[in-house]
């Protein structure tokens, strides 16, 4: 196959290591290069949460479509209270016709209902004193009070929703306000989710952490996976494994990167420098392997790379360089193919650092850090692969690759796994 | 039915106005007084991202369960590489056997796989020249290098997470890491959703607005919906019913409330001062209706009560009002329920106040307010019900009833409705 990205990187690193490395901008930048927007689809305005709009949402009509109540009240003439008062109370016509005001009299409204011809004003119950047929205005009503007039909200054609964010449930209200039922939404990329299923610190294999924090992942950015998600038939025993039976891991890797439909192909685990570390061969093998081996910190093994024109992400198997290369690559790949922003779903919190956070010159790297009296304090060596420092964590810092960490006192932004956390101290 | 709580809002407010209203933190304090968390139920771990644990999950198990690899590479005996150099290569054993180390032997090994019994290091590729079966170790390695030691992370019993917060995606893969397959969490609260279909600002019916708004905001906030919501099946014509139409309107509604099964009841619409706003006094037939009328803006005519030990809140029909009604009071009702934090599902940014922020002395309001060049601008006037003002708003800031608003300059607090916007300027 012919490819037109950079030249693919071929090379097999087992048993040797990872001697060149492309830097994690050189990473962005493929990622960024493989994710155009996938095409629209009509979805449902009541399954639209979180969708993206194909296409601008211009308003089919004017808001209010007709003079309307705003409030509950007396509609009337406002020119016909003037000079009302306490002491000159002004007696009006309590009318029932809804359509027209006959001068000198009032009609009951309920917020929301249109305005009978000829009225452009609503006295509220407090400017009234009523019994049975007979009201009196106590008090001069404004021209225009308790009216929303015809299309003083939105005019007719005015641009009201975008394609730049998701959709919130305040938009399908709005959409709905108009008798909207459906809309035209970019696609949601469709995942292949292959789990490899290497061992795991507990001794289990890790295809069972990752399976259920990528699957989880995956919803977060708005990614839908395909519904048999391939996990090896055999898992592999590591680094005990005859030659004929990596050889035999990997063509069914190859096989499984290679069935059609998907927008994207995730392979979890067996992307090192081990024996059987197929990962990246196969991949080789079934398209092009553009990208193995990035300067980040954890993630460090992952790899990108192609069959056909779909892209193919490889994560490595160890729970937290998993996530990490996750969060900060295959998420952002699968936002912008579903149209939304390629920024991190987390929110940003600002705070110096409490203890000295390390990391190596040349990585791009991520720490996750406690917050302890509003200070980020990082949490152990992020070196051993597990999941229980993200428990811990409130967030993380991210550290480019030219420095070597942060002193304590550095103004830092943190990302924040959990919103209400960016709310602290706060009841609302 | 005997009531618990303060004395009873009984009083019709129909063509009179609401001539007292509670204030917003009473209302607050209502909400907090009637929403205990739920009992737990059994989750599968694969279903339980967002939701929130009855009981801290200890570690069943140290991890890692034995001393194990974090890299790939040659377990050996640290003190046998004492001295080893480029110009001093010490001669190793490649064995295969991988349960116990040989004497002066190294054994290929990858991330995650257990360590051999004698073997205290992993030297990685580039400290070892190599080919078939002999092994030649160029630098002397660490002792520990390399190795994740039994519990190193975690130890057995430590707390790792707690019901303090929701359910993170790593959560899932921390769980499955220990073959845990399934949790105790507390349960989503049951919503019964009824719309009473009053009129919107378009013509149709607001019912239609507001469901499609509601619902993505209850199961944001981790509600579920009765199957089969409530509609009205007749949608009176507001203003021009006549009085048997409002009773049999008041008498279903009643009917609705009364049956039992939900864990929550919100009622949209009829809740203000016309003819047939009659949800309030539906309510107080049905149980007790505990407050109507809150000094709160936009969202005043909401009111809440009980049938049984079931909390019941009447929400205004008018969208922008009914939105609001449900972020301040019903969201926090289903966050509390399901066990999550009070605090509102949106991230803070501090922002200076761009153009002056109207509020009236007395009433906590919720101006929607857009973020131009850094800076919280209001969004017109908060009056007139529609959504199209969400729409076009970054977020809203909330102003304590003792003020009259906020002049330019100003530092605030915008509660910022998407996450990425929290991120402006950052390409991650």
């Amino acid at each position: 196959m012919i490819s037109d990205g950079p030249p693919p990187a071929r090379r097999d690193v087992r048993l040797e290591g990872f001697n060149s490395r492309s830097s994690f901008d050189e990473a962005l930048r493929w990622i960024d290069g493989h994710s155009q927007p996938l095409n629209a689809e009509e979805v449902s305005v009541a399954a639209a949460a979180g969708r993206v709009l194909a296409r601008t949402f211009l308003a089919p009509a004017d808001q209010p479509p007709a003079d309307t109540a705003e409030m509950d009240g007396y509609a009337l003439r406002s020119a016909e209270t003037i000079g009302a008062g306490g002491y000159n109370p002004l007696p009006f016509r309590l009318q029932q016709d809804r359509r027209q005001l006959n001068p000198a009299s009032v009609l009951l409204i309920s917020s929301g209902a249109p305005m009978p011809l000829g009225a452009d004003a609503i006295a509220s119950f407090g400017l009234v004193r009523s019994d049975a047929a007979a009201i009196e205005v106590i008090e001069p009503v404004t021209r225009g009070a308790g009216v929303n007039f015809k299309g003083q909200e939105v005019k007719a054609g005015a641009a009201l929703i975008d394609g730049s964010r998701p959709l919130r449930p305040t938009d399908l209200g709005l959409l709905a306000s108009f008798g909207v039922t459906a809309v035209k939404a970019i696609r949601r990329p469709l995942v292949r989710l292959i789990l490899t299923g290497c061992k795991s610190l507990s001794g289990g294999s890790s295809g069972d952490a990752n399976g259920p924090m990528l699957r989880a992942l995956i919803a977060r950015d708005g990614g839908l996976i395909e519904p048999e998600a391939e996990q090896l038939p055999e898992q592999p025993a590591r680094s005990a494994t005859p030659e004929d039976s990596v050889q035999s891991v990997q063509s069914a890797l190859a096989a499984l990167m290679a069935k059609p439909g998907a927008d994207l192909i995730l392979v979890c685990g067996l992307t090192g420098t081990g024996p059987d570390d197929v990962t990246p061969l196969a991949l080789d093998a079934a398209g092009s392997l553009d990208v193995h081996g990035i300067a980040l910190h954890p993630g460090g093994s992952a790899g990108m790379g192609r069959v056909g024109e779909t892209p193919v992400i490889l994560l490595p198997g160890s729970p937290l360089h998993c996530l990490c290369a996750y969060d900060l690559l295959v998420g952002r790949l699968i936002r912008r193919l579903g149209g939304r922003a390629s920024r991190l779903p987390y929110a940003l919190r600002q705070a110096a650092v409490g203890r000295k956070i390390v990391s190596s010159i040349g990585n791009f790297e991520l720490a996750q850090v406690r917050l302890v009296s509003g200070e980020a304090v990082p949490l152990g060596s992020a070196g051993s692969g597990g999941l229980a420092a993200a428990a811990r964590a409130e967030g993380f810092v991210l550290i480019p690759a030219p420095l070597e960490g942060y002193r304590p006192g550095t103004p830092v932004s943190v990302y924040i796994y959990d919103q209400a956390d960016t709310l602290e101290g706060r009841d609302l």
